[in-house]
Parts: structure tokens; sequence; C-alpha cells
């Protein structure tokens, strides 16, 4: 309820098109909004799409396949694009037979539904993998970027051991808007990768690995502790979190 | 044995009544007294309802089906309420065969039979959980708190990210005389409730999350953290735990 | 700005007594209006009074003297009670010189001034202290209660090496509508208190302690996984934090 | 050294202008080119202006003031910008008796020399910062993205315990192009920012706190885990961090 | 080779029974003998029985059934008892088929063969437990006790929830000559045992607990910081541990 | 009160020499008595010497001065051994004002003063030390060990990188009935220790050593999982515990 | 491309015999040349074995069977030998298919194919095991040494437990080139070897033990500080990696 | 005492000219043979040099000045080199007032003597350092390594933020026998050598760093995790230890 709503309605009173007390209601009514669907179990939240551009979008761990399905057609109800991540394949049984048209992208563990208003990113969105183990986790961070409307380069394999693989690729380096890097054990690459560009730079510490890799521990304090400028961390494994820090980014 | 006792006791002696000897050993033997049953695998704490107003409750993991039948069994024979937490599918069969009137709550993995005396709490006990994920801890407390005598209001998936969504419910936190709040991943849902009411907030962390929520702890250290006032922490997961300070509260 | 104050400004618009834009824009600046005081380096929370029941507390550590003492001075302004916790000598002669007529808790490195309108709590808190090297944090929550308006009694080092210092005084434990048991360690007394009574148990673990204790997490483990009913618990060395619980207690 | 010199060098050789050997030795120099100036302690590299848009910083925190000094003349002798983080009273002291004109933010602890061409950044960077005790490092990240080339606006003590501090603020939250959020104990402010806005938010938990913050790790440990969209993280008390993070995507 | 021994052999030597060269030679191999088999995967020590007075003892995870029962037989085949912790129902199967007459104790996971000269030893081991599912440790300890030539009294489920319990039974505690105790969760049972008691106080953590137990960190934790006198600790789960050392005592 | 006390009493009531209610306040008396003296911020435990074999003996971090020679002087008074632990040196000069006789081991931070009836141990308690810089911890387990009425032997700086220093004593090893291993660093000696001997051996990891010693960590761990039998662990720098333990044995 | 090569092709251009454009790219792409094989999904690093002398090696872990064999193929194809760590069952099919002359080698868990010129270590790698149950991880090293063509010696089952079983292979131990010792628990070993020989000694903590080893940390940490001088230390578990530290030396 | 030692005194005695008695308490001497000297708080291991070509060296932490000096002239008697690592100022002092001759190495914070026969190492050991923060650690290793009788090469200040200052130096990298490289926050760069060269690479963490790199603890586990193969770690500021491993492979 914007300033012109309210003139509007106080002018309405005024002229006595409109009755005070109703008027107040309503008024009322507006501060009370909740934009959001109550399914009882879950609250919807049907406003997020205005407020950040996407709609709201499905964890698949933690929840029944159930309770994944019923979100998802609210969601694809609102006219919504719909992306649920780490599904498992009850779960996309069980969406799959709500929304039939779903796409399940089996090597980023995500569902997804093209539909509605998507604004296009401004510029390339560079998805670096360190290691053919990390795939699942930067199909991921592509899958969605893709999906938020964005332009998606990968590049694969090319971890710290062999570092003339990285250096034979500097030109789509540079061209990126911004870089993904994906990487387990050390976690290495993303400083290697912030020290040759520009653009900024958002790591993802996998699980890859295995003793002192800690499950990830290891390559994520590597990442928080970069020597280079311009890198940022998400969570371990959050290939999805780190497309929407890109796709932010690209939207600007 | 009070002190009534006491003098009663040493007028039969004076009185001829009573032997010495006797009532020596008789005194000795009250010191002595034992209020528990011993199953040998188990001392059943039969004087916990006098004590604490709540019979002892079972947790479901780590004991066999036979020992939690076996001591179900013997909780229901004095007349006690009886609640078993986490109880495993094999667990709800064993018990029903020794107790057959119980009820399963399948959402909260919680075995129930209502019986005895139990007082009414005062004021409502309100349960707000984060997101669908959390709905088990919840639900455990839930179940717990009505078990212990208490009115119950839910107010289920009301995470910060949407927080529209807990700002349209103001009138239900500030109804509570006391609020649990269930929360996993960040846990900053107990520290933004706190700061909007009066009532004391019981923070539960759950060990919904990956990666670098470390099985809970993040959430776990977010709530001890919390820099708004009235917030105290139970384990994680322990909907049990929380249920039982609230219904400390209401019985006060 | 209440329904009523609503309808009694749409009535003061439709009789004609006051202009709709002016109105309207009265509305919005309430929707607008910022219940605190902006100093710059810090935006004081002149609505917690009214929200909570007791004022904003000062944090003394990490803050510089000049800016304790300057919300301190803004606080008492405002007719509000003053708590300064964790407060070093120099915060506490920066802030006698602009507020003379404090008072200074030495054990509890706790500054105050007891003013305003503070209900009282109803029943007693109690603090029970299980060592000599507890007491700091034993008085800065004893003097926090105390200026929230409650009565509180204090138990001090009745830790568990010797348990008949504690079970001698099993009347005043069961006199107290809620009990604070603060411990360093290995924390284990919030754990036999909350199985001899029935009020709720806030547990404080203390950094007191050396070697494996680790600076209180020995202590904080241990009251998380209490196997007695009614504990919670709150940060390390929070005293502060416990009495704030205890208070919403007793305020309820 | 591009195609372009390539095939020009070529074709003074093939004219006979350039003897074969001396424009072999002139690749092969090309080839081994270093650039970064070598102070036997310390390898200055004095290509990063040119690779990312800032010259080489000096982290002062475990350096000895004649080594800043040294390295900070060098900078600005090439005619870069200078900054200096974290640096104590005597690398203050030593850095003005070489570079008599630089500026010292005390809040900050930064030294600066703004000098060269620093490209401007397009839209705002606005700096959230949580407390009082958490300006040191917002200010770092104010400093350093201002010297960056970036329009930059504060919003301070808007911490989630008082949230109404915080909506009162959407308009200022909705206008940046990029948002840094500082805070301590449990670090629940970036979540609710990140869940009102598009932009990308930074999230720099601070070590602000006692006990079970763990020097900053609760903070830490809640912004990886938020539950909102667009959030990505760089180290403890890293307010230069995520100044050159918000920097790369102004100057995107 | 003892200094009798020697003298004996120096006596053979001079007295021309026994060439110098023969006899360097016996010395020489003395200082080299190894008194242990060797099995290829293994190196059985021979010698323990003779050093520590009772013979290896076979931890079962982490070992093949095959090499489990491999061992087993040469222990047997040298006339010594057998114990097997940890074992598997298939390690149990495989040491059966080459030592028909052992016996396995469910409850503590052991398979025992009782042959040789043990040592009986001098007091009770009293194994106290705090609750049910803490029973597998404090019946591999009592087990392994039993086996070492010890009398073993056992006192079950007496955790301070309900002290009530443990109190009853303080004869019990005074009258052994050292005491186990085996708790999980938070782990305080030891202290209030130790703070009743002279004898030495063996504690021993379990994984029991969930959350914030962290697999039995906390109950460990909470051991080594106990503020009673006369507890020292072994290993989480570690019932054969204490076991050993209770017996070195008792054979003292 | 004993039974004997009671049947006298009895006796008393029933010949008349006694009144009834007289007689029956006196045993509620005996139920409540407190065998402590409330220091006010302390509860002194007068009854240790007679539950434990030694008096209370008072841990000095933590504590002011004033304090700890307020408690020494009521030990002291009460006619028991003083043992203050981990002095300062204003502690010891406040103590020698109140108590002015007592002996100060500076290389243990011990202070002692020897009275009373402290029955001597059976066997030597041998204090082996792996490096010189563990000495004070060495030091503290001897010193109050000896106190306790024991044998003290002492073996220092026979760490296993030169195992032979080891070896050489192998017949002190095997002379202690019980024998204190204090290591820092990887904390290997007590498992090489206890692989030798029968004894029961006491490990006390030291904070000795520096990076991922982890304060004492490392060798803490090392302690715990020895592979030796018969190895109990004490908390990290904690020869008091270790002494304690081993007087217990020494007077089982 | 080397300075011959350079100055040939310039005389070529100055001869005439070749155009500079044509000279000018072909230095280009040998400044672009990948000296790897793009499989889409990995990048096969075929330079390794020209610039470390073993090519690249497959991680089993984390990659899918038909991953595994396709880059098992293209490395065979290369004329390379073979190797694959953690090769699971369904691995070992997989790669047979493709590669069908190659070995398993069931207790290492890894496929090996011998081919290409594998230089000769100079000196014995020697692989010592402290328990059975660590054989895996050396097997792995074992098998990993001699296919990097080193001879190889093996010493199992040599823990400090029972020492004489190490100390009688002292005239092994000192003569190898370098020792990887393999070790659980507390890992203790490695310090007592490194303590009696001059050789490199290269620390394998592996993740056998329970409790508080936590998986292998307190192997690791312990390893981390040995007081031994020339312990060097790999990730748990890590077999591999130690065995190419050890070829390194070897091939020095 | 060796076989030919034996020979000729069992021939002494054979030969009449020994009595047998004292021959046998001969040999029953040597086998108790201590080849070190007891100063009482220290064993000086006087036979280091003999079994591992260097003698014992001096951590200078948690030692007193005087124990220092103390041991540092007997080693000095001995004819041994002389080495203090982490020497406090103090410690300089009290050691040249009994070994006048020292060196300090300031920047390694040592102390060295060179004296007695010293072997000279073959190759070159290269020590590579990240940052200039890293220098006194890089120093420990290069003075440890040049007393040792090692040819030191050092490369400073070439960490992976600007990868090209390390590229144009790979002939120094290639040439070394062994490389030593140490860094702190990330850890990155043991891996990037590794990936280029074929010596074994010793990488030492260094506590240089703040928040989440934990005292080193973040680069210690980057290392550990390497992708790269021949790289070996040590503890973390273990400057010194990484030399002694260096100078075990030189003198192979």
């Amino acid at each position: 309820m914007t300033r012109t709503d309210l003139e509007r309605l106080f002018e309405e009173v005024r002229a006595g098109r409109a009755p005070a007390a109703e008027a107040a209601a309503q008024v009322e009514r507006a501060l009370r909004a909740a934009p959001f669907e109550d399914l009882g179990f879950a609250r919807l939240d049907t406003h997020r799409q205005v407020r950040q551009g996407f709609p709201e979008v499905i964890l698949g761990t933690g929840k029944t396949p159930a309770h994944i399905a019923a979100i998802a057609e609210r969601i694809v109800a609102h006219g919504h694009a719909l992306l649920v991540t780490r599904a498992a394949p009850e779960a996309v049984d069980a969406v799959r037979q709500k929304v039939p048209g779903v796409q399940y992208h089996e090597a980023a563990r995500a569902i997804t539904l093209r539909q509605g208003d998507i604004a296009p990113g401004v510029g390339t969105v560079l998805v670096v993998c360190a290691g053919t183990s990390d795939l699942p986790v930067a199909e991921e961070a592509a899958v969605t970027a893709e999906l938020m409307g964005n332009t998606v380069d990968r590049l694969n394999d090319v971890g710290v051991a062999g570092l003339h693989r990285l250096l034979a690729e500097q030109s789509r380096l540079h061209a990126a808007r911004v870089i993904i890097v994906v990487a387990g054990m050390e976690g290495a690459l993303p400083s290697v990768v912030a020290g040759l560009v520009r653009a900024p730079v958002i790591a993802v510490p996998t699980s890859v690995g295995y003793g002192a890799s800690f499950g990830g521990i290891a390559a994520l304090l590597g990442m928080l502790n970069s020597c280079a400028n311009g890198v940022s961390v998400v969570n371990i494994d959050n290939g999805f979190g780190a497309a929407c820090v890109a796709s932010a980014i690209t939207h600007g």
C-alpha cells in the first residue's frame, strides 16, 4: 500500500464515497497482509519472486517426498519457475505425479521447470571445477545459474596439481563476469584463480576428500583464508548458494 | 519420615507401646528407603512423579525394544503417564504388546499413554518452527508439552528468509506464556523472536542442514550467542527437553 | 498507531477537521516511525522497556569507555534503569563522569542505576554457585536479577565433590521459583540440582578450569547433555543472560 | 608480448632490421619476464594493478614496521595507491617517515594514500554493522571500498535484537548495489538483510562475543548456513576482504 | 638371561666345559631373542603374560574374522586365556571353528576362554553404570575384570537424575577396592561417586547420547574435568581398558 | 548417627531419661547435620578427611589471594594438612601472613603444611617425566603424593626420542606400585612405559608443545588411545589429580 | 619450445624459408600448448610422467566406475603405467572391461598395470605397520612404492605395546633408505622408530581406533608433534601419498 | 659392546686372565650402559650424534634460561655442534655466559655453534617462503639445514596470489634435491610447487593469518589434503623439523 494508495483512500473518505470505519479496516488489513500461502506444514513465500527476482526454492533433503511435491505444485500453480535441489529419486517421482513437465538433472540432482518471467543476467557465469569428483556440486551451481537466467560456461578438472590445464584457459577466465570455483581436498584453486582475474570469485568447498579433509572443512578453511583478493565463500557443497550469489551479481 | 512421624514414634516408645530396638530399626529403614524399583538392568525412579510432577520418561535410542517395553510396563503399572521418545518402529510394536492402549505420534516419533494426575499448566506454550524439515523436533516438543498438561499452539515454517511470515503472527507470539523456537541451519529465529516478545524463549537447535552446519553445531552456537535477551538453549534436536523446561515454567 | 487511532483519524478527515493529504502523511510517518535514538555509532533501542519490560543493557566488552558512557547517559536521560555488564575500571570512571550516581558492583563487574518502573517478579530467584572461582559470574546473575525487580537468594560453593553441602539446603532449593546454577569444570551441578526440584533450572557454564575444560566447553557440553529434566543453558560466563531468562519467568 | 608484438618482431627480422639471435633472446626474456620487484624479504607484485585494478595491499600484522615501511615506499614509488590494513601505531610512524603524506584511519586501523588511476565503481556499497563493537571491522571495509573508488553508505548498530531499527532503513537497503553486513555473536543479521533485498550480501563475521562465540566461529558458521539466498562469506574480521569482493562487483 | 645365568655361563667357559666363541654367540642370541610369534600379518606377543600377568587380547574391530580366528588359535595353543573384545557375529563363528570351547557374552560383545594361570585380584571391582543404554560398555568391563581373576560387583542405572538410587547403595560403594563408573551424556556420575568414597574411580565415558554429546566427547570432557579427587579416565566406550587398570590395581 | 547411637537414644527415651520431643528433634538435626563450615564465599568440606583420607585442597587459580588465605587458615585451624596448588606469588604471600609455617615448592608451584594424621601409602609412587619442560607438572604430582603419605621416586627426561634412557631404568619401573607418566607433545611415553610393566600407569598430558599440540590436546588424545593396557588419564597439566589417584591406589 | 628451437625458427624466417606471420603463429601455439587430454568431465594430465616421473594416478573414491574406467583407458593408451587407489569392486569390473590385463591387489584395494619406463629407486623403502588393522593402508603404500620402481620391505604388527617386537628388527630399520610407518590409535610408533634411525620417516596415521581416536585425529596429532627428528606426516589413511614421498626420495 | 668385544672377553676368561664373575659383571654393566649424561633435570642423549648424525638439539620454549644454558654447556663440552631453537633473548644471554662463542640468528630465533664432524649433504635444500610474515619459520629451517651440513637456497614471498613470481623461478625449483615450502593462511603453495617438480616437498604450515586460520590449522589441513604428489607435512611453525627431514634426505 503506497502513499498514493493512501492519499486516494483518504480522498475517498473525505469525499464521502467511502465510510471512515471501512477505510480504517482496509488500511489495517494491508498492514497485516501476509504475502504467503499457509500449507499447514509450510508457509510458501509467494512474495519472494517480487522481492528477490526468483521464487522460493525447495531444498530436497530433510523433507518427505509428499511435502516436496505439495510445495512444488503450489509454486508452479503460482506461475513461478520450479527448482528442487538435492532431490532423491523418490522425490523426483513424487514431484512428477503432481507436476508432469519437470526436468531432472541427474548429475546436479536437481528438478527444474522453466516458466514465468526470469530476467536475463548480464555477462557470463563461469563454473570452474577442480576435479571429477566435484562435478555434482559444480553441476548444481550451473543448472541453478541457468534457470535464473544466466549464460553459463563450464571448465572442469583444472586442479592445481597440473597447473598448465588452468593456465591454458586464461581467456575464458578473463571473459567471465563472475566465477564460481568448486574444489575439495585442500581447496587451493579459488586462490589461484582469483590471483589471475578481476572478476569476483565465489568459492564452493566440497566434501570431496578423506581423512583430514573432515568432510570439507579443510577446503572451507583454505578458501576463507585465501591470500588472493576478491574471494568469498559459501557452505560446503552449496553449489546452489554460489549460483544465487552469482546471479545477484549479474542482475545488479 | 516427617518430624510428626518421628514424634509419634518416640511417643509410642515412651509409652511402652513399641520396643526401642524395633523403633530404631524402623528409623534406620526409612533412612535407607529406596523409592525406586530395581529391574536388574534398570532402576525405575518411582519417586519422580512426586518430586518433579511427571513420571520418568524413556529415551528410546540406545535401548533394546525389550528393555523399553519392560520399563514402559512398570511405569504404567504404577499408574503413571507414559512417554517414550525417539521410538523406533520395533519399539512401538514391543511396547504395544505389553501396554495395548498406547498412542503413537509418527511425526514426533513418540509413544504416549495419558493417565494419572497431571496438573494443568498456566498459559500457552507456543512451539515455533523455522522450516518444514524441523517438524519432527517441533512435534516432539508439542506432544511432550501436551502430555504434561499444557495448552500448546503451533507456528510452522516462519524462518527469517521471509520475515513477513513471522511478523504476521505477532499477536500469537505475544499471547504465549513461554515460546519454544525450533530451528536448524544458522539458528537465527530465536534471536528474532526473543527481540519481539517478553516471554522466555527456549531455543532448540536442530541437526537440519549440511556442510558447515556440522549436525546442528552452527545452530547451537548461534542460539548460545543470541544478542537478544531471554533465550536459553537445550541440546540439538532435544524437543523433549525444551518441553520439560516450558512445562516447569507453566507449572511454577 | 492502533485501530482506534486510525478510526479517530479517519473520522477527523471525514468531518473535514483534517486535510486528507496531511492525514495520509501522518499514517505514513507512523509506519516509518523509528522508536530508537541514533547516536551515529549506536542506535539506542528506546522501545525495549515497552516491548520487554527492561531497557537496553550495555555489554561492556568491545566498546570504548567513551562509547559506553555516551550510551549510558542517553539511557538514563530517558528515565530508564541502567545496567552495564563486564565493565572495566576505565569504563566505570567514564560512566561516573556522565552519570554521577551509579553504583559499581566489583565482584559482579557491573554498573547499575536503579530508576524507572520495574515490575516486581513473582517468587524467588535462587543463584547456586559450584565453587568460589565461579563467584563473578554468579554475582553478575544476582545483581542483574535484583535490578530487574526480583527477590534473589544465593547459595555458594556447593559443588558435587562434597554433595552433603548441597543436600543440607534442599529446603531453599524447593522454595525457589527458578534456579540459576553456575558451575565450571565438569559442570555437573545443574544435573544434580534439577534431579531434586520441580523449578526450571538455568545452567550457566563458566570458563573456570584448565586443560580439557577448554575455556568452559566441558561445562557447556555437560549441561547441554544433562540427563535431568528442566535444564536449559546459556552461554559460557553469561550470568546476565541467565538472569534475563529467570526474570522473564518470574514476570510471566 | 601480444601476437601483434610478435608479428612486428618477426617482420623486423625478416626485413633484416633485427638479427635473429637477438630477436630470439628478446622473446625468451619476455617469456621469463618477472613483473615484480624483488626486495629480498619480499617480492612486490607490481603487475597487480594491471591484472586486478588495484595495487598490492599490505596486511600489517606479522610484519615488522621496517618491512611495512619499505614495501609501502616502493608501492608509492610506482605511483600506486597505498593501503596498509591492521596497522599498529609503530607501523604508522615507520610508514610516515618514508611516505609523509599518508592518512591514518584510527577506527579502521588503516593507512591510506590516494593516488594513481582508480576507476569509479558503479552503484553504492552499503556497509551494515550489527553492533557498536563491530565498528572497527566495518570501518576497515568502508575505508577500503572508498579507496578502491566506491561510493559508500554506512548503517550502524541495527542488530536483530531490535529489528525495527533495521526495518526503518529498508530504502537504503534496496538502494545498494552490494551490501556488506558485519556482525559478531550469533551472526544472524546477514540472513535477515538478505531476506529483504535483491543485492548480493557479503557477510563478515567478527570476533565480537565471548564464551561459545569462540572468537567468531559462531558467527562464521551462522553466516555459512544462512537460509537466505545471495549470501557469501569472508574470513572472521576480514573487512578488507569484503570490500575487495564488493569492489569487484561494482567494477564488473 | 639373568646375572645368575651369565655367571654360570662364564664359569662353564672358565672351566673349559664350553668354548668361548659358542658362549659369546649364546649371549648375543639372548640379546636378540624375540619372545613373539610371527604370523606374517601379526606378531603375537607371547611374552605379555609373563610381563603383564595377562596374555595379549584381540580387539575385534578392524580385523577380518579370519585374522581374529588365526590369532585366537595361536593364543590358545600357547595355553593362555583368550579374550576377543567387540566381536562381530561373523568373528564369533570364525573363532568357534578354530577354538570350539569359547564362550560368547552377547551383552558385552566378548569372546572368552578361561585357561592358564590367572592370579586372583585382591578386593572387589565394582562396575557402576549410569543408564540402561550404557550396559554394553559396563558388561565389557565386568567380563574382562572377571576373566582377569577379579571379584566383580555390578550396580546399574543409578544416574544423577535420581540421586537417591545411588545414595541407597553407599555400603557397596564403600566396600569396593576400585570402582569403574560407566556413563554417557554429561558423564557426571564419576564425580558424584568419587566425592563419596576413598577408592580410586576409573571413569569410562560412553558414546550414549545425541546432539552435543558428540559421540561421547561431552562425557569424556566432563570426566577429565572432575572436581572430585581420585578420578582417572579411559577412552570412550573402553570398558576393556578400564578393567585392565582396575585389575592392575587389584594385582598390585 | 549410627544404629548404635539410635538404639541408645531410644533406650534413653524408653527409660524416661530423655523427653521424646527432644529426642525426635535430635534425630532430625542429625539428618540435617552439615559437616562443613560456611565462610560465605566458600563452604569448607570439613568432612573430607574422614570420607577420603585427605582434607580439602585449594586450587589456586581463579581465586583471589584473600580467599585462598582465608580458606587455608580454616583448614589449618581444623588441624588438617594444607595443600594449595597452582599458587601465584601473591597467594604465597597472603597465605604466609595467615599461616606462617607453610612451605613453598617453587618448581611445583605448591604451598604445603604437613600436619594431622596422614596414613602412609603401601609401595612406591614413581613419577616419570618425558622432558625438562614437563617438570612443573611432574613436581606437582610428586609433592602432592609425598604430602599424602607416599614414598616417591622420580625419573626425569626419558622421552621416546632416546629410548635407551628409559630402558636403562627398567628396574625402577618394575619396582613401583603405581607409575605417573608426565608427557607433552605426542604423549607417547605412557604407552611405552605401560608396555613394559604390570603396575597401573596414570598418564598426565601436559600443555608442553606448540602448533598442533593445541595446548596438550595431542598428548591427551594419544594417551586416551594408548594401545598398551593399564593406562588411565587425567586432565592436561593435572599433576595433582594424578597423585590423588596414585595415593588412592597405595592406600587401598 | 627451447631457445634452440626459437633460434632455428628465427633463422628460417631470416633466410626467407618461412613466412614471418606463420612463424609468429607457431610460437603463439607453443605458448598455448596444452599437454593434457580433455575428456569433458576430466582433463588427463599427460605431461605428468615427464614432469614428475610417474603418470597421473586415479583416486577411486568419489568417481563413478564409468569415469574411472574411461580415464584408465586413456592413461594406458598413452603407454603409461596405471594405478587406481581405493577401488571399489564395481570399479575393478569396469576397468577390467576397458583394460583387460590389470591386476587387483585386494588387501591394498588397488588396481595396477605395469608398463612404460619407470626408473628404479635407489635403496629400500621399508613399510612398518603398527597393527593388523592398519594393513590395508600399509599395503597401499607398499603396492604403490613397488609400482613406482622401488624395492620394498615390510614389517608388520610391531606396535609399542610390545616394544621387543620392533627392537628385534633394528637391522632392517637401519638398512632402509626411507621408512614409512603406518599406525592408528595413539600413533606413537613413528616417534619410536625415528628415535632409532637416521633415515627419513614418513608417518601415516590411520583411522584405526574408536572413541577419542576421532577417525585418526589422535594418531595424526601425535605424529605431527613427534619429539623425534626426521618425521614428516601425510593425510590419514594416505598410504599412496606416503609412497609418493618415499619414491621422490629414492629417485633423487 | 660388539660381538668382537664379547669374543675377546670370553677369551680372556678362558685364558684365566680375567675372573669369570668380574667378566659377567662387565657384560651386565654394558647391557645397562646408559649413553646419556644425567643432569638431574635432564638426561642429555650423548649417543644421538652417533645414532642420527647430529647431536641433541634444545627446544628453547618451556625451559628456564638456566636449564638451557646448562644443557648447552654440556653439549659443547662433548664436542658437538650446538643448536637452540626458539631462543628468547634471556636464553641467549644465559647461553653466552656459559658458551661465549655462540652465534645468534635473530630472524630465525636460533643460537648456533658450529663444531664437530658434520657430514655434508648431497644436493641443495631449497627453502620457499609464501609471505614476508612467514620469514621467521623459513629462516629457522634454513639455519638448521645449513648447520646440519647442507647447501641452502632461499626463495621468499612467492605466494599464489601472484603466481608469476613463482613461475619465474622454475629453474631453481627444478635444481633442488628437496624443497621446504613455508606458508600460512590457506597454505596452498606446497600443492602448487609439488605440481611443478619431482623433488620431495616438505610443507611447513605457519600460524600466520587470523580468524579462521585458527593459528595455522587452515594451512595445516590444506597441506595434509594436497592434491599434488610428493608432499609431506610437519607441525605448525616447525621450520626446525622440516630441516631435519630435508637433511635426512640429503644424507641418505
